[in-house]
């Protein structure tokens, strides 16, 4: 019997409403899903049934302090609900920090893992996207962990994206195996003398502009810096956004005129919007967990189960041991 | 009698003729300019005056040994010139590493100053720019120079930009002052403590989205993910602008309206580009050093000598000096 996928209902700056609201939509379109949370607050859920779980980690919370003693909050009960079999995988767009000590606590790591890495799929329009890892879970980074994440972002994309033999680069300040500060320098040495294995194709330093290009199927960094880049693109392309629908709606613009150009740019902005991505997915961990933008609509929702859903029936995680476990 | 703005005659990847006509554009626009370079390789300099220097230090030649071994480059000579009091400033589009090793070694640190920074203009249209420092000269800092980061910066962006009172936020992944690495950790509690003087005003972490905004003059960060945050903002705004014109382009647009819409956009695009800015500025050596993109045309030459000249005018080294002087 298919386990469901455990959605944390009241993570997120949406939450419970839009949460529900996805787990039904996603019921609906055939996934096996179960909410957990507070039964009062969530409202009515449809068919989806329901785990109680009455505390809730606040988006801003200590994470550390908050999986500590929320033992009763929604994000612990779903990441106890994956560890004890009763469900698949967990999908969270809560307070990200708190989500990422669940699943790390409750599921525990992949054996040999040093630490789990949040990989983000950065769309590419017109190619295959970007996996940026680690892009948040670890702001100080040694760099055999950044080895790890190289083949870990490698099976993800994959797996993930159907990306045959990921190119993987190393994000620094400039192409030269020199250039950089001194992590990345001793990361390119480690990738470069073959460290992560045969599984990855390590293609040298790639710069901040390259991660939203096709020079590199995954692009490995310490969650600092991962983090900044993902937060600056998310900046820009709302900007650019901003300022094109700005422009069709000018006094000059003819409206049918705007419609039309509108409507080529659609599938684009589609294609950028976080949340057709469906959520980053914590690599490394015992378990298929699923962070969604804390923003999270329905929609981000759905997507972010079906992430969760295809991770659990393509063996993600049995990939990633097989990946990070030493040779021989 | 005003000195003259040395320019790199040779670097730069379309030097020497766009540096060339670039020098010539300005002389036109009443600059004092003097070029340095192979006068054989500059060609026909118009009424600019040439300084020989006859080696030239190549884009992707190491920097240390570039500045060491070239005396005879036109960056060496340019820096030379500042120091001997020939010209009041360089300009260089050049390898920025060397040209940051030229300006530090012939001029030297402004007292007190324990690392030169760069600092790199973002345009934010419908306000006033963001003054980024460090943008790439030291990939590793210790929280105490990011101090004096925000103290130059400060002063940059009321000198540059005419921000009465600047806010400086630290660049970190959360807002709360408890997030980001080591680094960002220990610099915010030095500026919140008050460290870099009453002429910074701390708001606090800032985030990768919040340097292309209204939330911060000036943003502080070490010089590798400043670099990276950089690069990566060149490279979405690039992608943008190609997404934009591709579907004015497209066959259901009609040309008079794609044409209408284009006229709304350009002032928008010409803001947003990097030669707009005249190029960033090395803050902390005792004389003034601009650093413009490598890929830099005539225009963006002209005005990165606009931006040397007010640079002298305003006594940008002297304000620079005073911010970073011990009280007492």
């Amino acid at each position: 019997m298919a386990l469901p996928v455990a959605v944390d209902g009241m993570g997120g700056d949406r939450a419970p409403d839009a949460i529900v609201a996805g787990a039904r939509d996603a019921l609906n379109a055939g996934h096996d899903v179960v909410l957990v949370g507070d039964p009062d607050r969530m409202g009515d859920t449809g068919n989806v049934p329901v785990m109680a779980a009455l505390e809730v980690i606040e988006m801003h919370e200590d994470p550390g302090r908050a999986v500590r003693l929320k033992k009763d909050s929604s994000l612990i009960r779903a990441a106890e609900a994956v560890r004890d079999g009763h469900a698949s995988a967990m999908v969270s767009a809560g307070n990200t920090g708190a989500a990422m000590g669940a699943a790390l606590f409750r599921f525990g790591r992949i054996k040999g893992v040093a630490r789990p890495a949040i990989a983000t799929v950065i769309p590419v329009p017109g190619s295959t996207p970007t996996v940026l890892a680690d892009s948040g879970a670890n702001a100080e980074c040694s760099a055999a962990w950044l080895v790890q994440f190289a083949q870990m972002g490698a099976v993800f994309s994959r797996v993930r994206l159907g990306v045959e033999r990921p190119r993987v680069g190393l994000l620094s300040i400039g192409e030269e195996p020199g250039k950089g500060n001194s992590l990345a320098k001793e990361a390119f040495a480690l990738l470069h003398d073959g460290a992560a294995g045969p599984g990855v194709d390590f293609i040298g330093n790639v710069e901040g502009r390259d991660v939203m290009s096709d020079a590199a199927d995954v692009v490995v960094t310490d969650g600092f810096t991962g983090n900044v880049v993902l937060k600056t693109l998310e900046g820009s392309m709302k900007f650019a956004m901003g300022a094109v629908v700005n422009a069709l709606r000018s006094p000059g613009v003819d409206k049918s005129a705007s419609d039309a150009i509108l409507a080529t740019l659609l599938p684009l902005a589609a294609e950028l919007d976080p949340e057709t991505y469906g959520g980053a997915v914590l690599l490394g961990v015992d378990g298929v967990c699923v962070i969604s933008h804390g923003s999270s609509s329905a929609r981000a929702i759905v997507n972010a189960i079906g992430v969760a859903d295809r991770a659990v029936a393509d063996g993600l995680v049995s990939q990633l041991a097989a990946a990070v476990a030493p040779a021989g």
